[in-house]
């Protein structure tokens, strides 16, 4: 059964989510709509629970499953965000989380992941696929795997943010989201469509990994090899099955920035606009940024993902 | 005539800058309330207009000038906050603006100042009094002196910062607030004593400058030399008049923290709470969390100051 989820779920979610996940802030800044001769705002997920939007889309996944799902347990794969918002998302819910790291992965989220509560399973990232160890213990042990963006259940929760925005600023002419596996950037196309009709919708990639903007391009699914990229929560290797129906249904064109320009935007956040944002979370600033010419006296939408970054690696980013 | 102000002052105040200040977010932090077993709430004056507290009190400063005042114009001597405070609140209000900067104040600054409208004018640290230069200003060319922190209104203005936290989330135990020359402090204080008359004040002050904990110990202001303290916005010499007298009535201690500490509330503020706070900004969160034995299960405030530093430093603390 393949069906594509629809605003009515995203709005389904928000009821869920809405006593546990915070409704976060929307910033403004005078002197970036000054330089920029826009009026900009920015959702800011970097405050949201755990550090990042994933926290929406994994919590609305486990709060639908079954008294059995439930006490069997959830496993998921990352090495990113998607780990410490299931892991949160099922302490939460008193559900028992096994999250599939990698054996390298870095101490600080290991220890993030284990923090909210999750048991962290490491394998080798050289020699293991960690779908296949992850669907293993889902067999062996009746758990329920919840993937990081192609899920229906999680591409709803995603929409949420982009439904507060839309809520509490009115339609916009134009809306930048960063795309990595699509659930962030298809939820918030379901949230966008229905609120704000006219809204150009745009996703934003690392320049290094466009399969995104190659896959629309070229209406099939593009699978690449992992993208080297300071943007860790974009270095997927291809769309979703759902993802990919919805952006190519919604969405109106993909972009593309550099590292360098993530870097750009990450020292605005911190230096004009006091915030932490991670380089992922940078992206859709940064295509704005760029696109400043076309986008004069319009109001414009940037979905801030996330400010989960190592705070050394933050620091030495922007020496 | 010597009068201090009052509550009523600080209501006032609220009145004139409402519809040009920020009524900042107040933010908490589930993580920090973990580790200190309290329930802190910030105060967060990093995201006011010019990035810091200053805007409050100049602006309630400026919009109180006579007719005759305004169009002679302000001047201020700073190499911090205040001066992009005044030339902010002057911009706003048609008031030419005239600002003391020493001759090799940081060119960020500098620019910041000149971006906001103000006339720069700048005097050697070593052989020159930037006080003197800045009455012979005010005398020659008929220019009204806006102290930074040591004068009624602008007291009254910073007030209004503890006034909007304290309507937002009632009564606390304790509240903390960096101290330099006094303005945040005492203005603090009568906010503090008006709404929440049981809260505990308590000032913070680098370990390398404690003129005002001597102060309060002896009963007398006491002046120091120009401390070394990567807090630069407390790197006064000596308590005001005004400030000292309110704060000797209404503070109940004050307290100090190395520039180690700061750095380690720095890096917290950064990598838990997302967000970017200057040094100066961080007194009262580190006094906090060297006190957190005393505070458990306790209901604290913090005033985080600003959020003004330039970047390239702000990372090389942090590395």
């Amino acid at each position: 059964m393949f069906q594509l989820p629809t605003y009515d779920d995203v709005q389904k979610a928000a009821v869920r989510i809405a006593p546990y996940a915070h409704r976060t802030p929307v910033l403004r800044s005078r002197r970036v709509n000054e330089q920029l001769d826009a009026d900009v705002v920015f959702k800011c997920e970097n405050f949201q629970r755990m550090g990042a939007f994933k926290f929406r889309g994994a919590f609305n996944a486990l709060a639908q499953f079954t008294p059995e799902q439930r006490r069997a347990g959830v496993v998921a794969f990352s090495s990113g965000n998607h780990a410490q918002a299931v892991a949160l998302a099922a302490r939460l819910l008193d559900v028992p989380a096994t999250i599939v790291m990698p054996h390298d992965a870095p101490a600080g989220k290991v220890a993030a992941t284990k923090g909210y509560g999750g048991r962290v399973v490491t394998y080798d990232r050289y020699t293991e696929d960690r779908e296949e160890i992850s669907r293993a213990l889902a067999a062996d042990h009746g758990l329920t795997l919840v993937p990081p963006y192609d899920h229906p259940h999680v591409i709803a929760g995603q929409g949420t943010a982009a439904g507060e925005l839309f809520e509490e600023v009115g339609d916009l002419d134009a809306l930048f989201v960063p795309l990595g596996g699509g659930g962030l950037l298809s939820g918030t196309a379901l949230s966008a469509r229905a609120l704000s009709p006219g809204c150009a919708l745009y996703g934003v990639e690392p320049e290094a990994g466009n399969d995104g903007q190659q896959s629309l391009r070229r209406g099939t699914v593009v699978r690449i090899d992992t993208p080297r990229t300071i943007a860790d929560g974009a270095q997927t290797q291809q769309l979703g099955a759902y993802t990919f129906d919805i952006i190519r249904r919604d969405v109106d064109d993909i972009f593309t920035v550099t590292d360098d320009e993530l870097v750009e935007s990450m020292r605005i956040f911190g230096s004009v606009m006091k915030i932490v944002v991670e380089p992922t979370g940078c992206l859709g600033f940064a295509a704005v940024r760029k696109s400043a010419a076309r986008l004069q006296g319009k109001r414009v939408g940037v979905i801030v993902s996330g400010g989960n970054i190592d705070f050394d690696r933050f620091a030495s980013l922007l020496v």
